[in-house]
């Protein structure tokens, strides 16, 4: 089956290679439309999938993020309508020259091919991926946790069927809507029409993937992110950007895990972080010195716990907050070192070497200076969307949108040249 | 043993990627002195190596290969040398801007980290990888084929010192000079220390290396090589290019397999193609329609062979050639998307058409017009050297060079920036 799939994917790849920018951008309108036009059949399968998933008593969160409605589906779609409207980045040369020898060269971006998406039950990245890739002039496998089966379908139906609305092979989106977990196997082995594979969910799928793939797989997603603060940081910069960076929506990858300060601003900032903290009722599981501080400053309300070894690089994705005090820059560079994940991490000051220095040894994806985490998202940084948020150093790093989502080739021309 | 190399070399990838241009370019100048003040050991090991090779009842051309004597040696340091003076791709910002909230963004290209190289029987791979590695930031592990295992230490030994000489970290440069294969299935898996394997060697090594790793591979190197000829192509253009691309170094990988020559050129074309190749002892595998009209032109000391299937979509890497005749561009393309290896195509013909089709279907790393396929490597196409050819489609495609060693970062600089 996986075989007869990834065939009819790599046919329909081709067939999208060929296309103009206003043939892909009309597809993906095409999408938006008959995600609203199909309404009632996708919320209908959403229906079941939240029913089988009151039975099998999944949490209130999960079944939270399950759930679609008009709302929800109109969001989903107007995201879709979204893509349409990004910059085409296939066909874009991006370097061209002619050689000595009169060669005449260009690196031009091409799609990339088939894209396999492994995600959880999460209805609208269904339509999401779908968008991005078929913008992007590649066709996509997907395949959805078991929980929204009926919904990935009856969404997968609508929007293949905008596919062949606009003339565009259907084929170009599959779903495998069997739950057998094997097929994720076969889906990651599948190398001999699968280009790439973009897993979207937790560290424990993202490990599956690495170790089981056959084909090059983006890993990421996984934020253990760090703000480090300094003596020279201002304390109403200090206060704002690390409540934005824990509490804003602490379930994201970009959110803050770990504070580090500096010893001698220590006493000064944590007692005002602490209190602000306090507000939105983060947990603070601070190391003993900084213990020793807050438990001073707050009362008994305040939510402080001796942090244990593993609060250190823990992705808590809620309102925790991992607190240590650090002699200075190089401690913070250590421990980051250590206990990052290569994400997004933050340095808070006013002193221009701290600064650079920072930025130039902090070995991640995105490195800041007095900002929040919080804006590393395709969205935020200018890319209009993104498709997944890479940890690896390989081919993309950061947000990946349109432009991650391709590929190139080198176009030689020559007037019967030979190589001597 | 594997797991204390990755630290050491994840440690001394952090020292390098803080190291000015001048810096790397003087321990790679240091790494072609070394050579040379070192020849005496190098070639006694390599002496060691060749009586080994001989004993082991190795082929003439495969001791060829591990042979090295003072002009193989210097020729080798002069490589090296070359690489020193190559632009640094390193801390080139490559996009920036400020968004309409004020941070200002850039993407900053950084070193990859660490690179694992599995090759072959080749020696001058040791040096030429080490090179370019180390001038691009990265640490580098190395595994060399068994064949030259002394020969690879000595190397290793003379380039560790230049690293030393230049206070950079000699592990920087490390050799898996054990010559247990087990060894190579723990490098692939070493991920939480190296950040992507380059394998230098044949498909085998390849499709190991790719079902093992746990690490992104580039995947390459494999080409089954086509031209299609149609029947505007000047038969002074064709005979000189599909010679150069079959005959001047028949054993890479940028080589010339296949001919497919349009039905309507084939009467005119193929016998004054035939006699050229003729001149080479060249051996033609060919269909049955350019068989007749081969045979027809040809005489008994013509190598003509009817092709059988498997012809097709092979690398010899030898004086054959594999002939097939086409209806036209169509069946050209089908056939390489069929037999192809993604490597490198050419067309030779006059339709402006029908060059544009060829350039832009052909899913290739690199694709011709009018040319020899033989320019598909780092020094013809301009980068000054190369660590591998691509044929995948993630983060780099053809020829692999200084800049395709980088990663890059996002950095992010606020004023107190907080996420509404």
């Amino acid at each position: 089956m996986l075989e007869a799939m990834g065939q009819r994917a790599k046919l329909a790849a081709r067939l999208l290679a060929r296309t103009t920018t206003a043939q892909r951008n009309a597809a993906v309108e095409a999408m938006a439309e008959e995600l609203s036009l199909d309404r009632e059949s996708i919320l209908s399968a959403n229906a079941a999938d939240m029913r089988l998933g009151r039975e099998a008593g999944l949490t209130p969160a999960l079944l939270d993020r399950l759930l679609l409605n008009e709302q929800r589906l109109e969001a989903i779609a107007n995201d879709v309508r979204t893509v349409a409207v990004l910059p085409d980045p296939v066909g874009e040369v991006f370097e061209q020259g002619v050689l000595p020898n009169g060669l005449r060269i260009e690196k031009r971006r091409v799609p990339l091919g088939v894209v396999g998406v492994i995600y959880e039950a999460r209805p609208n990245v269904t339509a999401d991926v779908a968008a991005l890739c078929i913008k992007a002039g590649s066709a996509v496998i997907l395949r959805g946790g078991k929980e929204i089966t009926r919904s990935a379908a009856a969404l997968v139906q609508a929007l293949r069927r905008a596919l062949e609305r606009v003339d565009l092979p259907a084929d170009a989106l599959q779903l495998i809507d069997n739950p057998d977990r094997e097929l994720v196997r076969g889906l990651l082995t599948l190398d001999r029409y699968v280009d790439m594979i973009i897993p979207r969910g937790g560290s424990g799928l993202h490990a599956f993937c690495r170790q089981t793939a056959t084909i090059p797989v983006i890993t990421g997603g996984i934020g253990v992110c760090h703000a480090y603060v300094d003596h020279t940081a201002p304390l109403d910069q200090v206060v704002p950007i690390i409540v934005n960076a824990k509490v804003q929506r602490p379930s994201v990858c970009n959110s803050l895990e770990t504070l580090l300060i500096e010893r001698s601003a220590a006493a000064k900032l944590l007692p005002r972080l602490g209190a602000a903290l306090q507000e939105h009722k983060v947990e603070l599981r601070c190391d003993p010195e900084s213990l020793a501080i807050l438990r001073e400053a707050g009362n008994s309300e305040w939510h402080l716990v001796a942090a244990q070894p593993d609060d250190f690089g823990q992705e808590f994705s809620a309102l925790i907050l991992a607190v240590r005090v650090v002699d200075g820059l190089d401690q913070a560079l250590e421990h980051i070192d250590q206990y990052g994940t290569d994400h997004s991490e933050t340095i808070l000051s006013q002193d221009p070497m701290a600064i650079e220095r920072f930025l130039n040894e902090v070995d991640s994806a995105v490195v800041y200076a007095n900002s929040s985490t919080r804006f590393t998202d395709g969205s935020q940084l200018g890319l209009g969307a993104e498709i997944a948020i890479s940890t690896q150093k390989l081919h993309a790093r950061g947000p990946m949108a349109l432009r991650e989502l391709t590929s190139y080739k080198w176009i030689v021309r020559g007037a019967g040249h030979v190589r001597d």
